[in-house]
C-alpha cells in the first residue's frame, strides 16, 4: 500500500509588515509581504511524509494574495490522487503534469498569478518528496545521478541555449568532485549578503546606523535601495561606502523603476561607489534593454531575476550577454524543477547565480538550490552569495540559520517550507486575528 | 454635478465551446471559450454613458476564468468614485492609476492575470468614455490630435526604441491623410482573414468542405493549426492550398508546440506550399527565438503577439526584426492604451499589425484598433489582415458586420464590448442555465 496526495489546503498567509516599511523600496512602497501557502495532505503508510505532509508556498506582497491561493488551489487540485512515490520517482514528470492544464496555462503561459501558483504546489511535491527521502532537498538533489537532473527540466523551449546533452556532460564533469564541497559547504556554509540596511523608507541616519550594524556582524557585503531620486541615492550610496570601506562590495537595485537610457545615466552617476551589480535596472521583461544597459555599465553587472518569470527568460538574459548575476527566485521560477534548468543555463554560460530572497520563507527555500549548485551543477562559491534579509524566520519550522555571513547547510528533511500551524492561523487573511484584531490596516 | 462610477459588477462567462472542439489547436486541446467581463456602473447626469455603463472583458478559455474575473473586480474597485468626464479627460493617467498597484504588481508585473484582469477594467473604462463623446472607440481615437494619442501611452519602458517626439512627428504626418482614409474605411471596410477552417480538431473531410466554403464565401487568406504531427501537417496544408488555389493567402499557426530548431524543421517541410505567415512558433517570451527563426525561414514572415503581455515584448520583438506580423490582442495587452503603444511601435518599425481575434468578442474589439491604426497611425491597410472567426458574435449587441472577406466599421457609441444580458445570465459559471443544466461538462 503506497501514500497517496489526498487533499490540498491552502491558506492565504499576510504579515502586515507595511506598518513599518520594512521591504519598502522605489516601486513598493508599503507591502504586506504574504504567501499563498500550500500543505498536499498524504494519507498511506506512516513515513514522515504521510505525517506532515508536502508544505509549499509562493510570496507576494499583500493584496492579490488571495489570486496567488485561488491559483495553487485550482493547481493543487491536479495533485490530488498522486502517488508520493510516484511522485518522488519522476519530479520531472509531476511539475510537467502540474503546468500541463491547457485551460489554466492559457492565463499566463508560464507567467504571472498561475505561475506564482503553480510553484507553491510544486514546492510541495519537492517537500514531499525530500521528506520521503529523509533528506533536505539540497541533498536530495545533490544525491541525484546527471541523468535524473537532466529529467527533472522540460527542455521544449531551451534546446538551442544548452541541449540535454550539454548539460549531461557538463554534470558529469562535476560528480567527482561532489563528495568534496558538500564537505566542505557542511563545514563553511554558503555565503550571503544582507539588503536589511538599505530600504528605501528608512532615513540617512537609520541606514547609517544598519550599515554600521551590518559591518559589525561581519558581512562583506551591503545593498541599498536606489531609484527614485538620484541626487538622494548619490547621497546615500556615499554615506554606505564611507562606513563599510572600500574591501566590501556594494550593490545597488532600482526595482525596476528606470527606462534603459536613464539606468545607465544611473550608473554613470553612482559609479564613483564602485558598485558590484546594479538589480532590476529596468522592465524584467526587457531582454534586449538589460543588453544595452550590460554593455554600457562595464564594469558595474547587471542583475536580474526576482521577476523574471521562467526558464525561457533567463535563457535570452544569458543568451544576449544581458546578466552577469543570475538572480533565481524560487516561487516566481514554477518551483524546484524550473529552478534547475535556470541553474544549468546559468552554468553553462558561466554566470554566477545569486538567489532572491528575504519576502516570505525565500531565504529557507533559496538556500537548497544555491548549495545544490555548488555541489553539483556549477561547482563554484566564487562571486556567489544568498541575500538574507532577517525577517520572519521565527514563523518557520526549520529556519535557515546564518553565521557570520554566511548561511549554514539545512539538515531537517524536506523543503525548510514548513510554516508553524499557530502563524498560519494568527495571519490568515482576512480572519486571522493579525487582521482583524483591535489594529486594522487599510487595504 | 458629473457621473461617477459608482459600483463594479464582474461576471465569470463561459461558453461550452469544448463540446464541438471548436478553437481546438495543438496546445489548446479542448477551450471552453471565456469571458471575465466587468460592468462600471454609472450614476449622474443621464448620458448614454450613465444608461448603459462602460462594458469590458478579457477572454480566457475556461478554467481559471474566475482568476481573471477576480482580479478584474481588484483592479475595478480602483475605479470606483472616478468621474466619468476625468476618466474621458485623460485616459493615459486612467490606465496608469487601474495599473499603479504596487502590491497587485507583485502578480505581474504586467502580466498574467492581473493584466488580463486590467485589461478588462481598461476596455470597460473606453467604453464608457466613447460612449460619453457618443462615437465609437475607433472614432474616438481617430479624433484625437496625435499630442492626445502621445499622451495615452506609458513611455517609461519603450523610449529606447520609440520616443514620445519621434511618435508625435509620425502621427502628426497622418493628419492630413485621415478625412480621406476615414472614407474609405467607412465605404470599404477593413480586410479579414478567417481561422474558422482550420482547427486541428477537424478531420480532413471537414477540413476540404471548410475551405471549399471559405474560398465560396469570398475570403483571400485561410490560416491552419499546425504543430502536433508534421506528417499531418504536410497533408492538411496540400489539401487546403489545393483547394484555395495558387493566388489566395495560406498560414500556419503552431500555438507554441515547437522549439526553435524544430519550428525551422517544420517551416522548411511546408514552405512549398507558399506560407504567408508562421504563427506562434514557438514560445511567446522567446524574442531571441523568434529572431532565430525569422532569419531562417524567410521569405516566411513570423508572426506572434497574442500572448505577447505586453507593450515591452512588442517592443523586442521589433527591435529584433524577430517578426513580420504583428498580432496584438486587445485584451491580453493591458487595454486599448497599451495596445495603441503597440500600434505606435509596429508603425514606427514599418511592421504591418494584424490583430489576434475570435474567442469571445476579441473580433468585436479589435476592429476598432485596425481602424484606428489605418486612419491615424499606420495609415496603410497593405499586408494588413484582421483574424475573423464566426463564433459567438449573436451574443453581442452590437457585433461585427463582415461582408465579403471584410470587417465593416461599427457605428454604435462604445468599444462594442456589451453582451447580452440574457447571455450574461446564461452562461454565468457555474451557476448560470447552461452551466447548471442537465447537460453537464467534466471541468
Amino acid at each position: 500500500m503506497t501514500a497517496r496526495i489526498v487533499d490540498v489546503e491552502t491558506i492565504d498567509v499576510r504579515f502586515p509588515t507595511s506598518r513599518s516599511l520594512d521591504g519598502s523600496d522605489a516601486m513598493n512602497e508599503a507591502p504586506d509581504y504574504s504567501a499563498a501557502y500550500v500543505v498536499l495532505h498524504v494519507e498511506g503508510e506512516g513515513s514522515s511524509a504521510s505525517v506532515s505532509g508536502g508544505h509549499g508556498f509562493t510570496f507576494t506582497i499583500g493584496r492579490g494574495n488571495d489570486l496567488a491561493t485561488r491559483a495553487a488551489q485550482a493547481v493543487g487540485e491536479r495533485a490530488v490522487g498522486l502517488s508520493v512515490e510516484e511522485i518522488a520517482a519522476d519530479l520531472g514528470g509531476f511539475s510537467r503534469h502540474l503546468l500541463g492544464d491547457s485551460q489554466l496555462r492559457w492565463l499566463g503561459p508560464d507567467k504571472g498569478a498561475i505561475h506564482l501558483g503553480t510553484a507553491a504546489v510544486v514546492n510541495a511535491g519537492w517537500d514531499l518528496a525530500a521528506k520521503l527521502a529523509d533528506k533536505p532537498v539540497w541533498k536530495l538533489l545533490s544525491d541525484f545521478t546527471p541523468q535524473q537532473i537532466v529529467d527533472l527540466v522540460d527542455w521544449r523551449y531551451l534546446k538551442d541555449a544548452l541541449t540535454p546533452d550539454a548539460a549531461l556532460e557538463m554534470l558529469e564533469a562535476r560528480v567527482p568532485g561532489r563528495a568534496g564541497r558538500e564537505a566542505h559547504v557542511r563545514e563553511h556554509g554558503y555565503p550571503a549578503y544582507t539588503t536589511s540596511a538599505g530600504w528605501l523608507g528608512y532615513d540617512d541616519e537609520k541606514l547609517a546606523r544598519l550599515c554600521r550594524e551590518a559591518v559589525e556582524q561581519g558581512w562583506d557585503s551591503v545593498k541599498l535601495k536606489v531609484g527614485a531620486d538620484l541626487g538622494d541615492d548619490v547621497r546615500r550610496c556615499r554615506i554606505a561606502r564611507r562606513i563599510i570601506g572600500p574591501e566590501r562590495r556594494l550593490m545597488i537595485d532600482a526595482n525596476q523603476t528606470l527606462g534603459v537610457a536613464e539606468a545607465v545615466e544611473w550608473a554613470e552617476a553612482l559609479k564613483e561607489f564602485d558598485i558590484w551589480w546594479f538589480e532590476e535596472p529596468t522592465s524584467p521583461d526587457d531582454v534586449l534593454g538589460h543588453a544595452a544597459i550590460a554593455r554600457s555599465i562595464k564594469p558595474i553587472h547587471v542583475a536580474t531575476g526576482e521577476h523574471a518569470h521562467n526558464a525561457v527568460m533567463f535563457k535570452q538574459f544569458l543568451q544576449a550577454d544581458a546578466i552577469g548575476i543570475c538572480q533565481i527566485d524560487a516561487c516566481r521560477l514554477g518551483g524546484v524543477n524550473e529552478a534547475v534548468a535556470s541553474l544549468l543555463l546559468a552554468a553553462a554560460h558561466g554566470v554566477p547565480v545569486c538567489p532572491h530572497a528575504g519576502g516570505v520563507g525565500l531565504c529557507e527555500l533559496v538556500q537548497h538550490l544555491s548549495i545544490f549548485d555548488y555541489v553539483a551543477v556549477s561547482g563554484s562559491m566564487e562571486d556567489r552569495v544568498i541575500e538574507y534579509v532577517d525577517h520572519l524566520h521565527e514563523h518557520f519550522l526549520d529556519p535557515v540559520r546564518v553565521r557570520g555571513s554566511r548561511y549554514m547547510v539545512p539538515r531537517a528533511p524536506g523543503y525548510s517550507a514548513q510554516i508553524r500551524r499557530e502563524t498560519l492561523e494568527a495571519h490568515r487573511y482576512p480572519d486571522g486575528s493579525v487582521w482583524s484584531g483591535p489594529r486594522q490596516v487599510t487595504s
